[in-house]
């Protein structure tokens, strides 16, 4: 019975295995690192790639992942995630709540566009022999034919030319020049980029999935992990307006003003049978 | 170390210690009854009663409850638990994630009313010796110099009469005629109405927060379980709107048509320091 | 510019656009029935139906979708759903976020089995010919390849037999003597389970995600609908052990008792890179 | 009819009012700076502060505000937060849900503690005249006798001294004579510390929440973004660790090892009255 029971502690303290933190009265080590030698030494996005990876990043790995934390928190009150952190605040609850709710829309189409890009770009990297032109068109065939032709990280139903692109861009061309990342998944995006142009004729640009999947790719960090940055991110901008509704004096909050109402298109008015 | 190790097992047992349900291997009880004897025996009312309350409700208390669940349901999709709801399933989260998010927003001020009511309903009762309407108006006097001039459960910003009010009154007054409840908190619940006509000079009448406080009060439920059984009847709304949503081909649905931009009321355009 | 403001004012009032209610000042109409109509008269199974279906149901079709409802309220505070709820209420959460949590995590594997065997189900009828048998072994031998040797909704790792099959099937049975389902799906359910037992050579019994789904499926559900019926009855288990939990005093109660600690197998202690 | 419609236009555009972010076709505006000026140039806690405080902060605001975030991101899987989203990726839901999971959870006793700090911080200072000894003793009379005897942001169940308070302490002292910051709130912490020791004879030592408590007080957060800033930093471990269980094979992870079964307390076996 003793070592029953023994067994069953052991079995308990497993259940709950970590190789993140380690904790003991007056000790707290993440990854190794005793926490009071990290306070004030490393800075913010070090300590996310530490966590994530368990390992620190380089310092240009380190500004590489900063500038696409910088870059996705917000994109305004018509997305779905801060609209509902908006509107939930106003119904009485607290910003922890307000802040869950947004972040828990950030599914497949609102926040997996950037994980569903990396495996995209993932698969004409396993895909690419000598000529990236013409894997990049074949995964693109394949592509389209599982999963019907809007391909995540390309196009913008708002912005003509993403704003965020072009210096996050820059920023992986400089990284890749002085030998921090290798520039592969950046030369695979800019293919698919000039293969959706030869396909289409028209220009469907890189947009920031397409851009922060480059650089969570050049990085290593696995495509489930591109959409676990962007709640990083995103979150930020959540708060900020969940905080700013605070500020405001309107009580549930819903969608449009009253003043406009829904329409209802459901069976005219009707009374239950009565031998019912 | 065997005798400790014994002691931290039965620790852990007790940690997840229910009088609600016991489990073994073919065996499922309900407060103590097998659920093979309930199902196909009690209504689901019955259960909800059961679960929560310890014991089965007589035929009139389970009647009182369910009238009160099916009133609850939905109040239409400019409600932000139901609009939050419809707006999560357009993001690729799946019902049970969109169900969540709804409910979530049922906060103090969306989903706590009925709660409140039951409080000062319940506040009323303690305070009135022989003049009810003497104690409802102290009390009135004492909760409006606390929390304002809304009192929850009266007036309603868009119906000038409720039409859930009606029947749901008039099933209280016949379960109070032949015994089921007391009757003393209709009693309150009129009095705080023909008290809020004595202090305003016009008619605050009473509404579907109000009723229901009346009949989770006259069942012995406590006021934070008026909150939870109406999170069980608003979830019924919450999943139906949810559920014709993803009938709809709709992806990342905001809270307006896109052709209808929101207002920027901060700072102008600007750049950074170019000394930062 | 008049009629383009009409124009958008209309697109406005279309986005939210819904079958299931209609609502105006004193008006609340519930798929057509004036909600005053309703309260009192139909029971809240029956609501569940019309606010998902758009239409009543029998009383035969009530009675055995209420019998389901009862049946899968809880299956105790091991289970994910339950221990987060009753988790969250120790750390200062309000009910209804509390049941959000416990809803939330009702995911594919663990509030979607039901759902998947719908779609088993269906797989099956839409493929059997005059042999059910045969077409039962062509379907089983598809899914397991596709999905592996987890049949949703057969066998259980804690009851050798579920209690909550038995009392349901009779319901089913006795639903299609008298003609208020087909009995194609019970049919359909226990070919599956014979085939399995053909296939392994020991008895792999119908559990209760394998029994609701044959009613649901006999009612004329959509799959979606398993995991979302699912949801509103194990709500009620949530709920009262979320309540319970708040009788207690526990603050920010963790998994397990504080006594028996975690287990971490990360890196042994280290120290930043002094060039760093 | 013309002028209504503009009418209600304008009134569905002012609905969605914010001071944050503005968007145009090719153009994202924070704060009035153009997102391409940013991308690059500033650090992800300058962001955070710029999208919740509308400016940019100084250098030596932005690393304390980064010192408090990198402190806070985890406190092992024992926390509710982590715990739930840990359980809940096993769930089979996406890691936007587990982290919303997580997060909901942060509440009033669980990620409140910072903020109700702030809260006690501001009203000693509000309080304070020539003496800060006696005005943080009655400050503290009237916070027991309102809240009780445990002071949000002293104490910790299991740290004697909390190895997360000496560094961040520094980097404040060291802002303080640099002039970033005042130092006011670091002498408010230290009284409080002092005056519970005299009151109690002995040490209750500021804890995680006192230290940055007292530096989001001294960069001129108000108190429920106490609360903000933390969620923000404790999601990094909660993504960490959802993600880490992700890479484990456990589907549907309870709180305990299902061969420690909990506790059952409630009635004994009983059977449905049959007159029922």
């Amino acid at each position: 019975m003793s070592d029953d029971s023994q067994g069953l502690v052991d079995k308990a303290q497993a259940w709950w295995n970590t190789r993140i933190i380690d904790i003991h009265p007056g000790e707290i080590g993440i990854r190794g690192y005793p926490i009071q030698e990290l306070i004030g030494r490393i800075s913010f996005p070090d300590m996310i790639w530490l966590m994530t990876r368990g390992e620190l990043p380089s310092k240009g790995q380190s500004k590489l992942l900063e500038a696409a934390l910088v870059a996705s928190v917000d994109h305004g009150p018509h997305a779905p995630s801060i609209a509902i952190a908006r509107m939930a605040v106003t119904c009485g609850v607290d910003l922890n709540n307000a802040v869950a709710s947004g972040v828990n829309v950030l599914g497949d189409i609102h926040g997996g566009p950037g994980q569903q890009c990396m495996e995209l770009y993932e698969e004409v990297r396993a895909a690419s022999g000598n000529d990236l032109a013409a894997s990049t068109d074949r995964v693109l065939d394949s592509y389209i034919a599982r999963n019907g032709k809007i391909i995540p990280g390309f196009g913008h139903r708002f912005h003509p030319v993403d704003p965020r692109v072009a210096p996050l861009f820059a920023l992986v061309e400089s990284a890749s020049r002085d030998g921090t990342v290798s520039g592969n998944y950046a030369r695979i995006g800019r293919e698919v980029e000039a293969a959706l142009r030869r396909r289409t004729g028209k220009a469907i640009p890189m947009n920031i999935d397409g851009i922060t999947a480059v650089i969570f790719s050049e990085l290593g960090f696995p495509p489930p992990m591109g959409r676990g940055l962007f709640i990083l991110s995103r979150s930020v901008g959540i708060l900020s307006h969940a905080w700013e509704q605070t500020q405001l004096n309107q009580r549930i909050k819903g969608p449009m003003p009253k003043e406009i109402p829904y329409t209802y298109s459901g069976p005219e008015r009707r009374s239950l049978d009565p031998d019912r």
